[in-house]
């Protein structure tokens, strides 16, 4: 079925709000794959974003959900990160969110695909069942598994996906490593991670993680991704829902690069290099989604401020080459690219 | 004049012995281009290796030299350093080597270079002079710099080099910043830094750092890279240098994954991950080339022990899919792959 886009190239699932129905409607338009990012949200959330991409496009779409992984979290080193944080939020006149652990509404976001004939949906964090994974497919759906490392990619395989997406050291945003654990896993480059994957499976690949622009897509499609995953190279696109203080930030000589980082969700998330991630980049516990919870509010009212200080500012390493174009345009665009023979 | 290579291919340099002029000419000989590692050598031994080398080919061929730091490294550190390897060496049955700061013979070496009209020379671990590579240049040597980020990439293009050695992350062995600091640097994966670079300098770059396959110098070619660089898929073939041991560690099953640490030489290098690196990952100062005079005699005693954990084995992220295969025949198959339309 990925073979069916008009053009190998799909819009990254990014949480928060940034992947809007609008955005993914343009690139699903311009003949790419729009997502939808269900992290974070509610179900009833997401089903509204499901009916108003619905009423923007009749192309094809996909939806993104997190797995739940186990709620093993430290909880005193959560309270002694806590304790420090507190001034912060206090100095940005706004309180710490409950560092609660839960499940994202797992089952009835899973409730909710099946019921909506969602064409393609992705997983995050973790592996689903081979029982939810053949429901969905019996339901007419296409299941994407996220990966970071040959044995993910086996273990995702073995459950059934349709096609993997490889998610390389340079990617923006959180890790979709299965496990959040403090073990150090191998930080695999995209490049690499796709010719170690390709020689174990058959499985059909989708490439991500600083992927900017035409030539790096017909780069990892040379080495065998049947597809691109563009997150980043979005950011900039009016239909997108990013921040205009993070717009900003993106092209501020302020911030000169990004970092991987649990300081913001208990997490490792990829994201510009600001001072709270400087300040907690070496205090902060893996422990999500309690850390995700307990900073969102300090994050949203230093963006209200116009502060991107304290702002989750997640980012590829690419970033730099990200384009204020509308989201169709730069689609035709990268095809162009990517489609000239001799570009130089 | 890379682009007179009959095969955009270009053997690392690999130092401690590896590259050894068998492998350089039978990867010349081959259509690619081999290279001797200057690094750690005296000058007369660097020149024994380019006498050898010439009397197994006329084909052109590659030294590369490192380009010396400051010594500004924290003596009570390295104080502390080695009172903690002091019980490892004598349980080995050795003793540590001096800690000494040496510019590993830099004049003498490019005067070498120089006097024997070398084709290629590159530089690793810094930017040599203007003045010293415009002298290079009229000697009839191209002239190319490693480098690991755009700013490096600049500085490198300024002084006039001919060419860049792009070193993305995936690289097994030392990474080739200029700077030795612990300030953590961005870690580029290679395909970003490729296109980062490329919007910026119109100067050939050179790909390097994970590439095992003809599909990933296909790749890289396709992002704009006029060649590929590979050491870790020459470390199985019978001409290289590797020592047995660790020709068998990179088979081995009791290797899982490989890390960047500065534990072996005090500047920071991707290697498998052994009881060493574990033991001592986190304690190493940023002393370099201090450790690595004073662990020497340690991993040449573990080598002729037969022991792979206290060996420095550096390799690069795609280390499984090397080859124990002839360098020539080596060369001959990862030209086939990326000549093929079609090789799925």
């Amino acid at each position: 079925m990925l073979d069916t886009l008009k053009y190998p190239i799909i819009q990254a699932p990014m949480a928060g709000g940034i992947s809007t129905p609008a955005l993914a409607a343009a690139v699903s338009d311009a003949g790419g794959l729009g997502f939808l990012a269900g992290g974070y949200k509610t179900a009833e959330g997401l089903a509204e974003d499901i009916q108003e991409l619905r009423q923007l496009t009749s192309s094809r779409f996909g939806v993104n959900i997190f797995v739940p992984g186990p709620s093993d979290a430290d909880e005193d080193a959560i309270a002694a990160y806590r304790l420090k944080l507190e001034r912060e939020a206090e100095c940005l006149g706004t309180v710490l969110g409950n560092p609660s652990a839960d499940d994202d509404d797992w089952n009835r976001k899973l409730d909710l695909v099946k019921a909506e004939r969602v064409p393609f949906v992705s997983f995050t964090f973790g592996c689903p069942s081979k029982g939810i994974i053949q429901e969905l497919q019996a339901n007419g759906s296409l299941v994407i598994v996220t990966v970071t490392c040959v044995e993910e990619a086996k273990i995702a395989a073995d459950a059934g996906a349709d096609a993997l997406c490889l998610q390389g050291i340079e990617a923006g945003g959180h890790r979709g490593t299965f496990s959040n654990g403090t073990d150090l896993q191998e930080e695999y480059g995209l490049l690499v991670l796709l010719r170690l994957v390709k020689q174990e499976l058959g499985i059909p690949l989708i490439a991500a993680g600083g992927i900017m622009d035409g030539r790096a897509i017909a780069a990892v499609i040379a080495a065998g991704a049947c597809a691109a995953q563009l997150g980043t190279s979005f950011l900039l696109c009016p239909e997108s829902g990013t921040n205009p203080v993070y717009r900003e930030a993106l092209a501020s000589p302020r911030f000169t690069s990004t970092r991987i980082t649990r300081a913001f969700t208990g997490r490792r998330a990829r994201g510009l290099v600001n001072d709270f991630m400087e300040a907690y980049d070496k205090e902060a516990p893996a422990a999500y989604p309690q850390l995700h919870h307990m900073t969102q509010g300090l994050r949203k009212t230093a963006a209200q401020n116009g502060n991107p200080e304290y702002m989750s500012l997640w980012a590829g390493q690419g970033y730099r080459l990200a384009q204020p174009l509308p989201a169709g345009e730069l689609v035709r665009n990268l095809t162009a690219q990517l489609l000239e023979q001799n570009c130089e």
